[in-house]
């Protein structure tokens, strides 16, 4: 490691410290920060931006990268230093162009948004969020007009979460398995009376909700030593090192799911951030919120869902649930418990949907964006065009905005592009456990008996040790040998519904 | 209001707001961060501190400065324009004479220092931060150095705290009133049977020490729709903007008194921090933290014991008290529990220190970094120094370093200079609440009936509003017409032992 090359890092790494100061600022915002204190932390939070910002894309940059790059040339592709220096450049390209006034101007906005959001949605009341949502939309048409595109403007968003992927090719694969979930839910539609899920709509203590929640994310690996676990109401996972992971969720006293799958989700984020190599700690490629969307999804939905909605799964954990609540599942047996947390039902809100109409919920917000990027769509005809949409999509249109547009943060917080990873999430789950049971075939089995290190490890060297040091695309190939397919998510889809219903 | 004063308001906000965030990094630190995420936090809170001072000690700065001085000459002293110009003039002088590196190695390694404190003390193992401490105390003489004094090494850092006062006034404020203080320890001493503590060492359930303490908190004013009371090791306050305003505690289940009295305690500089006004709000000028140490410690310490150790309060307190401990407190009258509770009595920990004790623990402390400071004395032989003069003192000898050297936190963050405002707070406690009686001679009638917001709009009125426009000599002259005198304190200590010994 040369000279030059060690200057650079220590450089990257200022803008590093400056990215994880801008989320300990958000985390303390969601987690503890009483209401009012939300002005000053807007100021606060666009002024950490816009120094990152200045820092990053500053002359200093070019010229340090310019000579790393002269420095090390020929390091291997998968080298931390060769990694460092093409990811640093690539986001550079994209940085420079935006002016610090815009990034800090973005930040506020952003900031505020948020707020405004939470208080609207709480009160129902869209009108509220309109302007700040105006704003908003406004800010990041003219973010994709600095960055520059050549087929769509959403390209230039979703370049920033999935580097070196089109709006087209997202397209492509959204088309070419919407007719398949569309079918399997029609399919599932005829025989909805085989499931109920009156066993996860009881009373449920909070404390023991998070006790039991807390039992199996240690199991699954998480270390509470290096992270904690609290609550908020938008539920999240955020890294300040690979030895400080904060988890959120929150609780319903009414229904488990929430806080328990909402706990392994954030758990399976918490885990891949844990993982982290110590050789990229500390360093530009060790965010893991930087990293990419479809990768950081991919892991919260492989331990959610893929693990902890699973037959083998629940063998072994159920007689643990049970004795957490006794009296709740007296008279319910495994095989019940397995069918209720997995009831297939088109209904209102993203992040309760099941496996088979999730990605519908997805590709239903991503038309939606290309259309308010192009102004093909506005904003006050949004709430109209939301429901007129879902009535097409599932058949059922939201009573309130609440459960229609308003229920999500992502737009407040200008986070226009990152849906589509949440889809490609669950693609790449899929992709991703075949593999790692194809490398380890007693996977299944040690799940059935609690054992999670075997996946964990896998998943561990194949995937987390490497920081964010890979694209999507390049990780996928390098690991299953192709690029995202649709495919084998629908085929572990089919097994286990045809099975179920 | 002028365009060039306006362009200089605006650039110290960006410092202010790194100001804040740094403040923020390191409650989450206290509070709720992981102990192996540490040393990430330590590097990020480096380069945060870094680019606040480059911010600040910066070409940008000294132009804006001179030409807002130019524009707004002719201020009153008081506005909050001349205010600002004037103390961030000051600052910058000092801040100027230190380059970028210094400050952010300083910065790391107070953060380390702090860790390293901490488990130091909890094992009793003085050694294991003797290396930091030097550390510290050689960066800290380089400190002085650099920003330059006349008389003494340790007037460069006094500045800091308390700008224009010098170690020498320090010095002659101290030796004015110790024989006063060490005659009435001594008479009291004689009387030491008339006292006895034993109520407030009973069994006082966690959940309701919190309960009573927020409830006391609230009545003083504090309010915590703009504030939060967590639990920290090290109880502190600190304001993250005037509706922002975070306290902590800890608590003892067998010892009333920490927790309550440190939850007042917390409460006055919380109710300082909340009182800011409006227009300073989110300027430089906003930030309590950095005010002056004796005006932020006088107000601590007047609702702390001026007001929470007073006969007439507890008249009004103890029934509620009593309400929430009846079986701890059955066979106590409201004079033993008001007796107990100002028990006199030499012993090892400042924080848990008498009214009339206190100052001589500062006064130690002062005269060892007086020491350290010139490198008469080593930091090797700083437990021995420490335990000589504490009998010397006290009479007594601290059994354990614990006890003694390693009990307070302010070293391992390089806070040599700090001490003396905890003795010139507890002076100027009394200064301003006889002034507030003067003004208001209702106050102790209204305190013995629960109603504080005289003394409290006193305050806010007369100290809390100007947020830190004025140096404590400026103040306490502007609202007293006299310097910080020892009388006051001297006289309210005699007038109030004298009737309980």
């Amino acid at each position: 490691m040369g000279a030059k090359y060690r200057k650079l890092a220590a450089h990257l790494a200022q803008v590093h410290n400056l990215t994880i100061t801008y989320r300990i600022l958000s985390w303390d915002q969601q987690v503890n920060m009483p209401p009012p204190g939300s002005v000053a932390r807007a100021d606060q939070i666009a002024t950490v931006w816009r120094l990152r910002h200045e820092l990053f894309a500053s002359d200093t940059t070019a010229r340090l990268l310019e000579e790393a790059l002269r420095e090390m040339r020929g390091a291997p592709f998968d080298s931390d230093e060769a990694s460092l220096i093409r990811v640093a450049r690539r986001e550079y390209d994209a940085a420079v162009k935006q002016s610090s006034d815009f990034v800090a101007r973005v930040a506020q906005a952003k900031n505020l948004a948020t707020m405004i959001w939470a208080e609207a949605r709480a009160n129902n009341d869209f009108k509220a969020f309109q302007p700040a949502l105006e704003e908003l939309v406004y800010l990041k048409i003219e973010e994709a007009q600095e960055i520059g595109y050549t087929a769509h403007p959403y390209d230039a968003l979703l370049e920033q979460v999935e580097p070196g992927m089109t709006t087209s090719e997202v397209k492509t694969i959204f088309d070419g398995h919407r007719p398949q979930l569309t079918a399997l839910i029609a399919a599932i539609g005829k025989q909805a009376n085989k499931v109920r899920d009156a066993p996860v709509h009881q009373h449920f203590e909070v404390g023991k909700q998070r006790e039991f929640g807390l039992s199996i994310s240690k199991a699954f690996g998480f270390d509470y030593n290096r992270g904690r676990l609290d609550i908020s109401v938008h539920p999240f996972e955020i890294q300040f090192s690979r030895d400080d992971v904060r988890l959120t969720t929150r609780y319903d006293e009414d229904f488990l799911n929430p806080a328990f799958f909402g706990t392994l989700h954030e758990t399976g984020h918490g885990l891949h951030a844990q993982g982290f190599g110590t050789s990229v700690e500390g360093t530009y490629l060790s965010d893991l919120d930087a990293a990419s969307g479809a990768l950081v999804e991919s892991q919260s939905r492989m331990w959610e869902n893929v693990v902890g909605r699973s037959r083998g799964f629940w063998n072994w954990a159920y007689p643990k649930l049970k004795g957490t609540f006794p009296a709740q599942f007296a008279k319910v047996d495994v095989d019940a418990f397995y069918r209720a947390i997995n009831t297939v039902r088109p209904q209102f809100i993203r992040v309760e949907a099941d496996e088979v109409t999730y990605n519908l919920h997805i590709i239903l917000r991503f038309e939606l964006e290309l259309e308010l990027l192009t102004g093909k769509l506005k904003v006050t005809d949004l709430p109209a065009a939301w429901n007129a949409r879902f009535e097409q999509f599932f058949g059922i249109v939201p009573p309130t905005d609440k459960d229609g547009v308003l229920q999500d943060i992502h737009w407040s917080q200008g986070a226009f592009g990152y849906f589509p990873s949440y889809a490609l999430g669950n693609l790449l789950s899929a992709q991703f456990f075949n593999k790692a049971v194809q490398d380890f075939p007693s996977i299944p089995e040690d799940i059935s008996r609690g054992k999670f290190d075997t996946l964990l490890n896998w998943a561990t060297t194949n995937l987390y040790q490497h920081g964010r040091k890979f694209t999507v695309d390049e990780l996928v190939r390098r690991v299953a040998g192709k690029p995202i397919q649709w495919q084998p998510y629908v085929a572990y889809l089919e097994a286990k519904f045809n099975e179920l219903y």
